[in-house]
C-alpha cells in the first residue's frame, strides 16, 4: 500500500499481509507443479494444498473434508445455493451475490430493521414447510451491523426438529456468509450453528479470488462447475494451491490478533466517530449501536452528496467509500440503505469508514480532522 | 522449479515466467484496491484491469468486451456450455470439463479415429437440426494431435447459413478450448472461426487458476455466478486484476516466441522420439503424425506399467506423466487412450512426454539416455 494515503476501506479490499505473501510465493515458482501428477514433486505439492485445507479447517473448528476452495465469496455462495431447488429467505440487506443467487430461486426477502439488523424472530415467521435454505450474512458490509446468527440457527435447528416430526423431509439448511466480520468475530462452524460458511480470503489480508465453502457433511451439495473431479467432485479445476496456502496463513494471523485488533479498533472508531458527531449534530451513524463490527462506521451527513466527499477526502489522501465496490452499484443508491429506511438525502450524504490492521491513533486522528474540515466546508458551499 | 530434475509434463503444469511474476506483484501488495472503489488509486487498478484484458483480446484478436475472465478453464468450459439449453456435439477424447458439460446436455459423443482426430467430416455428420453447441479443443492434452479447427468452423458456417434459409432460428455455436497449444500455435478467433474460446494462463507459464473464455458479440451467454455484476454481469465476484495482468504478459510472451519456440521443441521431440523407437522396435507413438503439438510425445510401451516407469524415471529425476493430471484420473485407464483404440496393454505401458520453455538439447537427451535405460531395464525384469 502507499504511504501517503490513509485508507479507511478495508471492508472493500485488504492488503496482503506480507507474511501470507512468503508462505504463497513458492507455489509460484518452484513448486508449480499440478498437484494431481503423479511424481513426488507434485505429491508434496499436494500434501501443501491439504495441509492448507486442514488449518483452514482447524480455524473455523471443522473437518478438511468440509472444505471447498473456491474463486471467492461470490462463488462459495452461489455453490451454497445451488444445493436446493426450493424456498430460499435471506434479508434485504445482503450482498448482491445472495440476494441476485436468491432471485433464481423461489425466495422470501425479509426486511432488516432500521439497523440493518435481522431478527431471529423475523427469519421464524417467513419460515415455510417448503423452505430449504436461509441465509444470512455474519455482518453486513455496508453497515456493520452484526446478526445474531446463533439464534438464528436455533431456530432452524427447531424447524428441522418439527419437520422429523412431522415427517416433512424437506431438508433446511443455514448459510452464513461470513466474509465480512471474521477479522474481528469467533467463526466456529458448530458454535454458530450453521450448515455452510462462506469465507473471503482477500477480506482477511489474504490473496483476492480466494474463498471457501465450508459445508457440514449432511448437506449434499450440486457441482456448478464440473469437470476433472477436484475438491470431491463438487468444484471442478486445478487446485489452487498458492491461494489455499496464503487463504490458510491470513486466516491463521486474523485468528490469533482478532481480541486484540477488535479492541484496539473499536477504540479508534469509537473516537473518530465521536470526533464527527461532536462537530456535526445532524451526522447519523447507522448501523446496530451494539452489535457493530469494531472497525465499522457508516455515517450520513444529510445534504451533503457522499460521493463529492470522497473525492475532496481522496485530494486530502484519506481513502473511504460510499458503500460496497460492486460493479452493479455504480452510480446507483445503496440497496442496504434503503431497506433500513434512510432519506435519498441521508443514503446520499453517506460514507463507510472501515478501519484495520495499518489503522492507528495517529492516522485515524489525522482522517478525522480533514473529515471535520471537509465536511465543515462542503456544509457551508452548500449553504446548510 | 528445482534444477535437480529434468521436468518433461508441461502439458500439466508450467512455472511460472519471472517477467510474469513481476508484473503481478504489485496488485498483491501496492495495488492491493478493489478495480470497484471509487477513488483514483483504486481507478488506476481497474484501468490496469481494462489493460491487461485489451492485451489478451488483442493477442488473440478479439475486441475487449468479449473478453470474460474466469479462474480457469474449467470454468470458462463451463460457462461457454452454459449459454445453450438444447443439444451438443463433442468428441470422445476431450477433457473431463468438456465431456462433463456436455452430459449435462442431450449430447451427441463423435469418435476421433486412431490418431485422435476429429475430422470435419465427423462433426459435420453429427449436426442435427436442434445442435446449438459443437465444442472441440485446439490440441488433445494427452496425444498432442491437433484438432482441424478451421475446416470445422466452415462446416458450422455452412449450417448456419442453411438454417438461415430454412428458417431454422437455432443458433449454433462452436467452442474452442484452446488451453493445449497456445504456446506453439496461431490463436486468433477471427482465423479460427470460431464463436467462443477457452484458454488457461496457468498452461503458458502464467499464474494458475486464471482463465478466460473469449465470446463473440453475437453469443448470449448465461452467467453462471451471480452477484455484483463483474464481467459484464456474466461472473460475478472481485476482479482477479494481478491474474489478468500475469496472464496478459504470459499470452504475449508465448505469442512472441511462439514460431521460434514450436520449431525448437519439435526438433528436441523428434530426436528424443528417435532414440526411443530406435531402442524400442515395439514402442508405439501415438497422436497425429503430422499435426501434433511440437512439445508433446506420447509413446507406448506395451508390457510395460507407465506408473512404474513414471516411478523409476523419477527416481533418476526425470518426471513425466501418464496422461492428464486431474482428480478423476486417478487409478483409471485413460478415456482417451481407450477411446482412439489402444490395447489395455499399450494403454498400461503409455507415457506422456511433454516438453517446454526449460527444455534444451542436453537435458533431453540425458532424459532420453535415462528413459532408455530404465525401459531397457524394465523390459528385462519382466522378461520380454
Amino acid at each position: 500500500m502507499d504511504c501517503e494515503n490513509i485508507y479507511l476501506d478495508y471492508a472493500a479490499a485488504t492488503p496482503m499481509d506480507a507474511r501470507v505473501f512468503k508462505v504463497m510465493q513458492p507455489y509460484f515458482s518452484d513448486k508449480f507443479y499440478n498437484p494431481s501428477s503423479p511424481y513426488s514433486p507434485a505429491v508434496s505439492v499436494r500434501r501443501s494444498y491439504e495441509e492448507a485445507k486442514l488449518s483452514l479447517a482447524v480455524s473455523i473448528g471443522a473437518k478438511i473434508g468440509e472444505i471447498i476452495i473456491t474463486a471467492g465469496a461470490t462463488e462459495s455462495i452461489n455453490l451454497a445455493f445451488s444445493c436446493i431447488k426450493g424456498h430460499v429467505i435471506v434479508p434485504n440487506i445482503e450482498h448482491h451475490s445472495v440476494l441476485a443467487s436468491a432471485k433464481i430461486h423461489n425466495s422470501t426477502i425479509v426486511r432488516a430493521d432500521e439497523r440493518g439488523f435481522v431478527s431471529a424472530e423475523t427469519i421464524k415467521s417467513a419460515i415455510k414447510p417448503e423452505t430449504q435454505l436461509v441465509s444470512v450474512a455474519l455482518a453486513n458490509n455496508e453497515l456493520g451491523t452484526i446478526q445474531p446468527i446463533r439464534d438464528i440457527a436455533e431456530i432452524i435447528k427447531k424447524e428441522r426438529n418439527l419437520r422429523l416430526t412431522k415427517g416433512n423431509k424437506t431438508p433446511i439448511y443455514f448459510h452464513c456468509d461470513a466474509s465480512q466480520g471474521v477479522c474481528q468475530l469467533d467463526v466456529n462452524v458448530a458454535r454458530l450453528g450453521v450448515d455452510m460458511l462462506t469465507l473471503n480470503a482477500g477480506k482477511i489480508y489474504g490473496p483476492k479470488q480466494v474463498g471457501l465453502l465450508w459445508v457440514a457433511s449432511h448437506v449434499r451439495l450440486e457441482p456448478q462447475i464440473v469437470g476433472g473431479g477436484q475438491e470431491y467432485g463438487l468444484r471442478s479445476g486445478t487446485e489452487n494451491v498458492a491461494g489455499a496456502v496464503g487463504f490458510a496463513k491470513a486466516l491463521k494471523l486474523v485468528s490469533e490478533r482478532r481480541k486484540y485488533e477488535s479492541d484496539r479498533l473499536r477504540k479508534l472508531r469509537d473516537n473518530l466517530q465521536q470526533a464527527l458527531q461532536n462537530s456535526f449534530k445532524n451526522a447519523m451513524v447507522s448501523g446496530h449501536k451494539k452489535h457493530r463490527l469494531a472497525g465499522h462506521l457508516h455515517i450520513s451527513f444529510p445534504g451533503l452528496d457522499g460521493e463529492r466527499i470522497i473525492f475532496l477526502l481522496e485530494n486530502r489522501g484519506v481513502l473511504v467509500a460510499t458503500g460496497s465496490a460492486c460493479a452493479d452499484n455504480n452510480g446507483t443508491r445503496s440497496h442496504v440503505l434503503m431497506a433500513i429506511g434512510l432519506t435519498e438525502a441521508e443514503a446520499d450524504g453517506s460514507i463507510r469508514i472501515s478501519l484495520g490492521r495499518l489503522s492507528n491513533k495517529e492516522n485515524t486522528e489525522q482522517a478525522g480532522k480533514i473529515l471535520v474540515e471537509e465536511i465543515e466546508r462542503e456544509y457551508k458551499r452548500v449553504g446548510k
